[in-house]
């Protein structure tokens, strides 16, 4: 057996759930840095504010690199105290000049540094899932634009329903991944720095904690809080719950893009899917799957993370240190998440051929509403439906169509002809506000665009 | 035994979990009168544009009243078609007169009933969950006012840290009161009408259906969707993350309640709490333990409203009907936790003087950190601490205080005075930023309630 | 608006959700006289032990009926207390002659009754899944034996793949079934009296609860645990796995009947599946959804209860009292589950010519690998791959089939004879163990229903 | 920034959350090594069904060395077909040579590798999980056996109730661990070898492949399944479930310790417990904080494994994808909760003068109950009762203790001596059936360790 720890650092499962990018922004290496770009801030906004000398900041500042640190030791030694920020508290002292050495870290406590560090690696993350979001609804955008007219079944509990067009479902991908954008800048904007001290009253500054407060927010480019959130976890809380709408929304394109690429619905191939040289007709959903895989996961992180919240005075004894991995794991799997779809979007194949003839797999069943409705002024709405009705009932006894039923029916022809028989009949005739819909869902993409 | 159904709606411990208002507002009949809410409004909608006319509106308008149904039947004839919505609507046109029974329903599926019924049972609910959260909130700024210098210790992983006030915790509970106010308050905002028909495109309005949705939103104050929503749950979504959000706030303020008031700690003491005359001096945190076991259940409740979010098509098979009685759960467990917190924290007991003795129980080693900042400018930070720690480590030894050893340590003595001493090792003199912490609460406070 | 508390005591969506019976089991008034069935047993028990006197145990046996409770007030009392048991005992008192007063609940304490009356609610409805699940299993056992020829497209990530039969299919699913009967049919034995009093000492009654406890467990057929399990929260751990399983099993065989019902699969139909007059071709699997419903929230519920299982010393502060609506909750979904997935799998209509077609839809490349095998031993492995892919190639390409590709072949032709081709190419003749597993599984529930 | 994968394989915080032991049974390398467990055992049962010749299964076995492989290159390409196995494979099949290459993974498909190798994996870290788990236990069995007679306040609710002991307590968490003991042994025995190749039917081994079954779990040591489980995941949640139990046992040790922990509780501490220099009375209770951190995670763990079990026909897209890491990661917690806790339980520091401190911090008033039922057979219940509290609440108010009340009392003391006043208050006389719980408990441990 090989040595501990020896492989790649995500597991043998990792690659498919984290893109290369995420992985590196969430690595020990990611955190560490994270944290060390904490106490390179602190000692900063603590000579600003005339706390420390600017001598000692800057020497600070120049060592806290993650080059110069040893990840895998500070790792180790966090688990005798609950928290790395001990040894690399140590660490890094040891790394300075003796002026400089009493200035690192003054009055933070152990979760100042890691609940910063949290915001920092989730706003680097942030950023690549809104990256390959707003791409992805670029995707659906374009794919609406050029599917407006592509007329498709829709299903509903995966029964044919009615007429509708590919370009309405990419309206409506399209809507839920604008939303997923908005709702993520949102929490973006919340990300705020930690900075309370041991009892988060940030007595060791005596009254001029406040103010380094403000000077490190600054600094770091994090919101200033009004409080000291140690025991106050509504940050993560908001974030897990915006990633984990965001994590809805891409499954929801995943498992689409699955049911229709169904060998017996062929409406659509993920660009990605490979064949096997013993199944040659087998086309994989590959990127859907991961997508799927991937999101089926979030919810139970998102309540991980909930259930963290209610936290024992000013610092918890578990629930708080049970979020490390869980959040940082929703960051990796949303913004691998957001990567396949993007892809799995640039890619998709559309067959539009297909969902034709889908659409006449009922012989014209699917269009029995539309046919009642014009009947439904000459003959009540009760004595449409049930003509309609009836004659779907033949048309199904005799293998024959609704739209020959109709066009053989006395009763109809009284009142319809044969032009007006085949309009009722005719799928791309009854998509009643979709091309609006469409529309809709565009002009509220470009403008949130421009914002 | 009894019959089935024959006792109280919401079970043996439904009045635990559900105040009386919440009950009444998540009812079968609650559901019903929403579901006939978006039937009526329909009705005036669609003669306000001619869809339909106005008698036949206003004949539907009339009768959209729950006291005039069956409120068992429909739920129990839901069964064979897995949604309430068929009965409803066969029930309705039934107490109609012939020339309105065409126009019931007209264009909507079960969905758009449903979902519009869902949003408008949640914007009630949400009204009494933002009522008590503000009027706790109101009591957190009360309390962080009042006890702004009831000095007291602050607890890390449960054991004691360094000095702190209780008002300064009051104003942490506040924030995250404020913050759940502030994301509720947003969520109502985005509650929408659903309006879409069985395929998403209101096909049986031809293109007039747009103007209808419009219509409609502005008749029952929903917000107006850029597209249908079936299988775009992103609004369920957000809802619950922020219903969870404010689960996990109220939680925290809970067990705070419950850790002070143990018999061992004294501190606080819940204003619901009985004694029982086999043991008097029990006195249970009923308030607390009620609000923490309902919120206990929401992460749960949460992860299962974003698993369900990956809809198939345009109308799912399962998922979305799963929906439906977890949120009515989120509504009411959220709603009854709020009430309870508020009278949790209108009737709290605070004992200052518990609060007292419990910062002198170290006998002043909460002071050592203070002590060392003291001593740090003489003898540097390294020999302030290990000279403090010494004398600590002789405290505990010989039973005395820190404060004690200091005034009898000669090198302690060369550089501080008795004074200098005694205020170093004083609680109320090391609170840092508290004060100032309560202020910025206070004021983001008011200016919440200034909008 | 309506009272409140006025309608059904499920809600709305309450039928749906849970059958008459299991409402009548899991009710307040189940519930309730649950807990006087303890409270009987106890008394019955402790005058077996000489505790009390006889006739005060008869006294009180006799009016442990729930007919003689207002279950609604205990309900509402329970508020102030956050436990229905001090006004249960204190209505029980007041029904009772006063030689009998003094000897109820002796003992007890309040989790001592709702814990046990738990695990006598959790009895009876288990009683009513395993006869729907082994009911529903046996229907399995009828399908596979019956279906054992009818050769059925395998499919993978939603791709066709391989022939198999339906009648395997059913063996997969009879297995699951039959496997959570077993698991079930464990917790049911592993469920105990709960009985330790206030400290789980049972000092009440000196040295003498341990005869009590065993007497009582006796009375009402409960296992004797080793110790009281007041914060030792295995039983309803195990008991929610147990649940948690059995619910995937069932959701498993709902999903596959909602996916094989789809219009362009067409080979199950639910035998509740519903036209609509607009929609006449729309065969809803109503259900399949609802057991797909019922089946999606039970993972949260689950997660509740394992999250509730760190109690707090002797008694929990919020955690227990978090358990009793979810595993309530837990009962009623996977009973209402079990009852429809036999009422589906009893209904199921089949349809083997439509499987017939699909085997065909791929003109023959599912039987690639057939193919190949039957090409190796002349042409290599590689080789008769590589032979066979050219030919799916160039029957897609074609719009021929694989068996004519391969009849027209040289290479093949030199190899095989028609029939040899003819049999490689046929479905019924690639399904290797299929016949030998359906077999396996109906000896397996021969032998289960045998014990 | 560093390169991505560069650092430890488990992360920042992983050593924290899993020993090295669990990190290297769970890494990528040991993922592969299961992996080519199964392909070379395949090759060895399928020679001895005489399938493959027995040289090339030689072949195959001698390369089958985790050694051999490139790890990061398989896990890297199994992102573009959403499986590793099929970069495995081709990397086995170069390794060998050409009259082996032919019978590599023969009728296997890639799930069953990678479920048989999930068992494996899972097999050998519940090796270290029962090892820790009983190792724990009998932790708890010396601390039972060496504290039967130290008495402790019960507490309930959070406050003091009445006396017990803490071997009582020792006992209440031996049995917990001794039944997670149990039933991961169950579920140790019922890990299955995965084998069905593409379609769950074997088709590839003609109706050998039955046979090649047996042989195969032979060969593995794994049970032989009743038919193949690719979507039947009842092993996978049964296995979830225990390790969520067990999960839940351990969450309640270390929560137990953290509050007897507390600064004002003082009764135990945790032998990892560190200081800080700042902070010199602090004791973190660090091992506990760990076991809470990383127990309290996994109830979302199980949720999502429970909610991948409807997994699609023969094979999922994403449902079984998604099990792999949370798997992995349910075992890695387990595992160093198990582990932890062994540690914090061998160390722990018990505290019976602080125990017996406590006892008397209600002067007494916990003896209430005791002492009312001392005078219960002069005065009746009712009359013992309200004496008694009448006793307790002068007592509070005058300062005194309920003991000195009851002494001075002329009522008591016309029925009790000063002898049996004394007794009646005196905690150690209260314990009930305490000593034989212990007794129970240890019994029950002794069989489970002869077994």
């Amino acid at each position: 057996m090989t040595k501990p720890y020896s492989s790649r650092s995500d597991g043998l499962f990792g690659p498919m759930f984290g893109t290369p990018a995420v992985a590196e922004r969430t690595s020990a290496a990611a955190w560490l840095q994270a944290m060390l770009d904490f106490e390179s801030a602190l000692a900063t906004a603590q000579a600003e504010a005339g706390v420390i000398p600017l001598p000692a900041a800057e020497e600070i500042a120049r060592h806290c690199r993650v080059e110069l640190f040893d990840v895998d030791s500070v790792a180790e030694r966090a688990v005798s105290s609950a928290t790395p920020v001990i040894a690399l508290v140590r660490d890094l002292t040891a790394l300075l000049d003796d002026d400089a050495k009493p200035h690192v870290h003054r009055g933070a406590t152990s979760q100042d540094v890691i609940d910063t560090a949290a915001m920092l690696v989730a706003r680097d993350v942030l950023e690549l899932i809104l990256d390959d979001l707003r791409a992805a609804a670029d995707e659906c955008a374009r794919l609406a634009e050029q599917h407006r007219d592509t007329v498709m079944i829709a299903r509903s509990l995966l029964q044919q329903a009615l007429p509708t067009t590919f370009g309405c479902r990419c309206a409506t991908w399209l809507v839920s991944l604008d939303e997923a954008v908005t709702a993520l800048e949102r929490v973006r904007g919340r990300l705020a720095v930690q900075f309370g001290g041991a009892a988060g009253t940030l007595s060791a500054l005596d009254t001029g904690g406040v103010r380094v407060l403000a000077l490190l927010a600054t600094e770091l480019g994090l919101a200033e809080p009004v409080v000291p959130w140690h025991t106050d976890r509504t940050r993560i809380a908001e974030l897990a719950g915006a990633l984990g709408t965001a994590a809805g929304a891409l499954g929801k394109i995943a498992q689409d893009v699955e049911l229709h690429a169904q060998t017996e619905v062929g409406e659509l191939a993920d660009g990605q899917a490979g064949g096997s040289s013993a199944m040659p007709h087998k086309q994989n959903p590959v990127s859907a799957v991961l997508v799927t895989a991937a999101t089926r996961r979030v919810p139970g992180l998102v309540a991980t993370l909930l259930s963290a919240m209610p936290q024992e005075y000013e610092r918890a004894a578990g629930a708080w240190q049970s979020e490390w991995e869980p959040l940082t794991e929703l960051l990796r799997l949303v913004a691998a998440a957001s990567a396949q779809t993007r892809r799995l979007l640039t890619g998709l194949r559309v067959h539009p051929e297909k969902m034709a003839a889908n659409l006449d797999l009922t012989r014209g069943l699917v269009m029995a509403e539309s046919a009642a409705g014009r009947l439904m002024e000459s003959l009540g709405r009760t004595g449409a439906q049930e003509l309609v009705a009836g004659l779907c009932r033949r048309a199904v006894r005799e293998g024959t169509s609704l739209r020959a039923e109709l066009l053989a029916d006395q009763r109809v022809r009284a009142v319809l002809s044969e032009d007006e028989v085949v309009a009722a009949t005719e799928p791309a005739g009854y998509l009643g506000s979709a091309p609006a819909f469409i529309d809709r869902a565009l002009t509220a993409h470009a403008e949130l665009e421009k914002r």
